[in-house]
C-alpha cells in the first residue's frame, strides 16, 4: 500500500519506509544511525523496506543525530481561514523533507504563546514557524537562540536571529485601495484595529499601503483608520457602526475578510446598494468571500506559497544557514460583486 | 544579584529564577507546569526573569516524573469549521489540568494518520484525541495500547481499549429530518459520503437517523441517499447535481454544512424559492451558516461540549482509569431561513 504510495508521488522518504516497513519514522532513524537500542527484527525490517524501495538516504538524514523530524507551529487562532492554506503549503514542503507539523494556538495572548515555545523546544521539534505572534521581536530573537525559527505575519526586515516570511502587505493594501479609486470613490474610510504589537503587525503595513493610495490619489486628507475590535462579535467600537456614519463612505477597505465578510453582509441586509453606493474590499480571500451569495473582492495572500518559503527557509536554517532571510510575497487582487 | 548567582556557580536552577523574579520557588513552578490560578502579571515576572537567565526547565525539574503535559490532536483537516469550536472546549479543560495540545492534521489518510500517531508517541506526549480518524477500529485498539486514546466522531460503543465522545448523530439528523417534514415536504433527499470506514462514520449514524425519520413518517419507500464526492469543489458525482433532478425533491438533508452551505448558495444563485420550493438542512452549524445572506437551518453538535468532554476522559484514562466511556452528546437544531 506505502508502496504505492512511493510509486504515485516519486519521492521515497524516510517516511515512506517507516510506514512500508510499519514502523515509525524515528525507528527507521535509529536503524540508519546503526543507534543501540533496535532489535534485530526491526533492523531486518526496516532494511527490507530499504531495499524494496530504492531508499537513498540524504546527507541530512544520515546524520541527524538526536533529530525528532517535527517542527511546531505556533498558530494565533484557528478560525482565520486563511490558515489553512498556509498549512497545505508548509507541510508539502515539510513532507517531502520527513518532517511533521505540529500545531498549537497561542489565542493571541503572549504569556500562553511564550509557554507553548518552551513546550515545543522541551518536546525536542528542530524548529517553529510562528504565525502572527503576539511577542516582540526582542523577545522573538532571544527564542530564535534556542530553536530555528521562522516568522510569519511579522515585518521586521532588520531581524538578524530568525528568518520572516511575509505577504507584502503594503502593497495588497494599495491593490485594494487603488480598485476602490479606480470606481470613481473619493471618502474611502479602512476598518483596522488597535496596536497591539508595535511596528510589525500585518494591520499596520495594510494601513501603510491604504495610506499610501490615497495620498498618491490626491485625497490623503480625506483618509481615516477606524482601529476596532478583533472580533467583530464581541462588544467594543462597533464595525457594523461604519454603516450608521452620516455621511456614509463611498468605500471601506477592511484589514482582513474577518472583518469585510460580516460588514457586507450588514449592508445588504440594510438594503445598502453595494457597490454602487458602497464599494466594500477585504483582505485574505477566504472561502466565505468567495460564496456566491457573498461575492466580496479580496486581496489573496497566496498563502500557500507563504507556507512553502517559510517551510523552505526553516529548513535551511535547521541544515546551518546563519545569514537571516526575509522575503516578501507579492498578493493579488481577486475582483468579486462588492467593488 | 541573582543572574551574579548563576555565573558564580554557572547554573541556572528553578531558585535562581524564583530570586530573579522575586517570588516563591512554588509560585515559579505554577507558572512552569502552566497551572490554573496564576496571575498575568505573576506569569510575565517569571517568563521575563526565565528568559533574561536562559533558563530551561528540564522535564525532571518540573516535577513530571516522565510526563510531558503534552497532548497530541488528530485531526481529518484543517477546514471543517466544527473543529475550532471542538478545540476550544478541549482547550479550556487541558489548560486547566496545565496540558497543552498539539494538532497535526491527518488528510483523511490512513497512511499519514499512523505516522503522525507513531510521532506522537515517539515525542513522548501524555495522550492522543483522535477526530474521525480514518484508521480501523482494531487499530486503534493497538496504538490505544501504547498511548492513552480519546476517539470523537467514530461510533465504536463496544471499543474496549479507548474511549469515545460522539455527537448523537442519529438524534441529530432525525431532528434535521423531522424539521422538513414538518414542514409538509415528503420527498426528502439525503447528501451523504461514499463509505470509508466501515460503520464507525459519523454520516453513516446520520443516515440511519435519516432513514428512521422517514420511516416513522411513512415515508420509507421515499428515501433516498446520495454518496456524494466530500470536496464539493471536486471532480466527481456533483453536489449540485442534485439540484438537476427531475422532478427536484422537497427537501434535502446534507450530512454537513460544508455541502449544505455550497448547495443553498447554488440553489439561490438559480433562483429556486428556498424554503418554498426546496427546503434544505445541514450539519455543524458552522459560521457560514449563521451569515445573514446564508440563513441555513443546521444541527449543532455542541463541539465545546464535546471537546471539554474528551479531554475530561481522556485526563482521567491518563490517571489510571481502565473501564472504557463512550459518550454521546444530544445535537439541537438551529433554525433559520433554509426550511
Amino acid at each position: 500500500m506505502s508502496s504505492e504510495g512511493a510509486a504515485r508521488d516519486g519521492k521515497v522518504t524516510i517516511r515512506t519506509v517507516a510506514e512500508d516497513a510499519g514502523v515509525s519514522v524515528a525507528a527507521v532513524s535509529k536503524v540508519l544511525r546503526n543507534a543501540y537500542g533496535v532489535s534485530d527484527a526491526m533492523r531486518e525490517k526496516v532494511q527490507e523496506s530499504i531495499a524494496r524501495l530504492g531508499y537513498r538516504p540524504s546527507t541530512a538524514a544520515r546524520g541527524m543525530r538526536g533529530r525528532t523530524f517535527s517542527i511546531g507551529v505556533l498558530l494565533v487562532e484557528m478560525r482565520n481561514p486563511f490558515l489553512p492554506s498556509l498549512m497545505d503549503g508548509a507541510k508539502e514542503v515539510l513532507r517531502e523533507a520527513s518532517y511533521q507539523a505540529f500545531i498549537s494556538v497561542g489565542e493571541a495572548r503572549a504569556a500562553i504563546e511564550r509557554s507553548l515555545i518552551d513546550s515545543m523546544i522541551d518536546l525536542q521539534m528542530d524548529g517553529v514557524i510562528l504565525v502572527a505572534p503576539r511577542l516582540s521581536g526582542e523577545l522573538l530573537a532571544r527564542y530564535a537562540k534556542q530553536i530555528p525559527m521562522v516568522v510569519i505575519g511579522h515585518h521586521e526586515p532588520g531581524a538578524e536571529a530568525f528568518d520572516t516570511v511575509n505577504s507584502d502587505d503594503r502593497t495588497g493594501a494599495r491593490m485594494a485601495v487603488e480598485s476602490l479609486i479606480a470606481g470613481g470613490r473619493e471618502d474611502i474610510q479602512m476598518a483596522s484595529l488597535p496596536r497591539k504589537n508595535g511596528e510589525f503587525d500585518v494591520y499596520v503595513e495594510r494601513e501603510r499601503g491604504y495610506y499610501e493610495a490615497m495620498e498618491a490619489a490626491g485625497l490623503g486628507d480625506r483618509a481615516k483608520v477606524w482601529p476596532l475590535r478583533e472580533q467583530p462579535e464581541r462588544p467594543g467600537p462597533a464595525l457594523t457602526g461604519l454603516l450608521d456614519l452620516d455621511p456614509l463612505p463611498e468605500g471601506i477597505f477592511c484589514w482582513s475578510d474577518i472583518h469585510a465578510v460580516r460588514l457586507l453582509n450588514e449592508a445588504k441586509m440594510r438594503g445598502i446598494d453595494v457597490p454602487g453606493r458602497l464599494g466594500i474590499v477585504g483582505y485574505d480571500n477566504t472561502p466565505a468571500a468567495g460564496l456566491p451569495l457573498v461575492g466580496l473582492t479580496s486581496v489573496d495572500q497566496r498563502g500557500e506559497e507563504i507556507g512553502r518559503l517559510a517551510a523552505d527557509v526553516l529548513l535551511s536554517r535547521i541544515g546551518g544557514r546563519q545569514v537571516p532571510e526575509h522575503i516578501l510575497v507579492t498578493p493579488k487582487l481577486v475582483t468579486r460583486g462588492s467593488s
